[in-house]
């Protein structure tokens, strides 16, 4: 099929049943992190599976491609990015499977309905508004400040929109584990598992892996580590099972 | 000096300025998880030291051995195991560095004075009341089990009990995380570090050990792994050092 593609962006292939994404340097380019939320979430055949601000439409589609989802939805409030995910969804000729909503996280509960979803995935802004160095790109400070959401906000919407016993993925930064664990449980979202991946196995881990469950019992699993470097830089076998990078594994997030 | 040791109990070298403990193996035994607590607590030179359920007193005696802690209290409602820790206190030659008190950990609070303390320990009790295997010892049920006292009980006790900025030290199991960082938030101890123990570096964490600071700011630190064992169930270099074990390696808890 052909494809329009714009000043800047370019087609990128993902090495998962042909899917390609169209990515533009200059604002956002997903990251290692949406591919290892990807690789976490445990999602059954036939559910209805929603990701809050989705950018590009990463995480949806590469669950079309892993999972047995029915359904996906993507939220985003950048209508640039979402016009981008929505060309990506044409593209691999998926309109069928995944919708891509332009619309704010803060407002995820009234826009698409309580209890609407068995599944929600979120790769949120890791930065407190504020902190850190601000990108001075929109896009990618939207993508990685909680400049238009907070986590709050995301917690809060997601345990609105999932049915009861559905789950909550998301991935973060350590540095936040225990405000985003107070917060979930606040809103009846509890921990059921946690998995820290760290660059090296001798070194703190810089993600973090979460699974939550509406209405579940609080008794959390802490799995193994996932390791994402051997010794020498190269990927560990549990990553390049994850992570089977064909071009985009020295993209910057 | 000599030493008056009543029915089952032995003495046990600590492998730490000849320091010795009393330990009945019909009662309990204190198990891997103590002494690497002891090896994760940061004390300042003259800190005020409170821990709370200390059993038969591993953790002041190896507090004083390891740190520059000025005063050391364990807090004990067993009275037997009370009395031993203060024979072996007493053996050590330490009865002005070390007061143990038989008291219950529901009433610390008001037994030892609000904002008394720089720093607190504790090894509590793992198992929610009435779950897991009921173990018909009672003193090892008391010690395994929230049978006298929640974990709710022990943040409440601690917070009150420390100094502002002071710092709360625990080792509890991964399954409780999420419980345990809420009941410390809600308590306004904001975990400040934490570090999971695991067997092997390929297994799920079987300890986690956390800081607590009174009043902190909500931003922790999550450190590298600590594996015990190497490959063929020898420790690894971190744990020798942590823990030299002379005699008490092979000791059930």
């Amino acid at each position: 099929m052909t494809i329009k593609l714009l000043e800047n962006e370019r087609l990128d292939d993902l090495g998962r049943k042909g899917y390609k994404i169209i990515q533009n340097p200059e604002k956002f380019c997903f990251g290692i992190d949406a591919v290892l939320l990807s690789g976490f979430a445990k999602i059954k055949d036939g559910a209805n599976v929603l990701d809050l601000g989705t950018g590009t439409g990463i995480i949806p589609i590469l669950l079309e491609a892993k999972t047995g989802a029915a359904q996906l939805t993507g939220l985003e409030i950048q209508e640039e990015s979402a016009d981008m995910a929505r060309r990506s969804v044409a593209y691999n000729g998926l309109e069928d499977k995944i919708s891509i909503v332009t619309g704010d996280i803060k407002e995820a509960g009234s826009l698409l309905g309580a209890a609407s979803f068995d599944v929600i995935t979120c790769n949120p802004p890791y930065m407190i508004g504020g902190h850190g160095l601000q990108n001075p790109s929109e896009a990618k400070m939207i993508a990685r400040h909680e400049v238009l959401c907070t986590f709050e906000d995301i917690a809060r919407e997601a345990a609105f929109l999932l049915k009861h016993g559905g789950t909550f993925y998301l991935v973060h930064r350590p540095f936040r584990l225990a405000e985003i664990i107070t917060t979930l449980a606040a809103h009846k979202l509890e921990p059921k598992r946690i998995r820290f991946v760290h660059p090296y196995v001798d070194k703190e881990p810089n993600m973090v892996l979460i699974e939550a469950r509406k209405g579940g019992n609080p008794r959390v699993t802490v799995e193994k580590p996932l390791i994402v470097y051997r010794d020498k830089g190269e990927y560990t076998d549990e990553i390049y099972d994850i992570y089977k990078p064909p071009v985009y594994d020295k993209r910057e997030k």
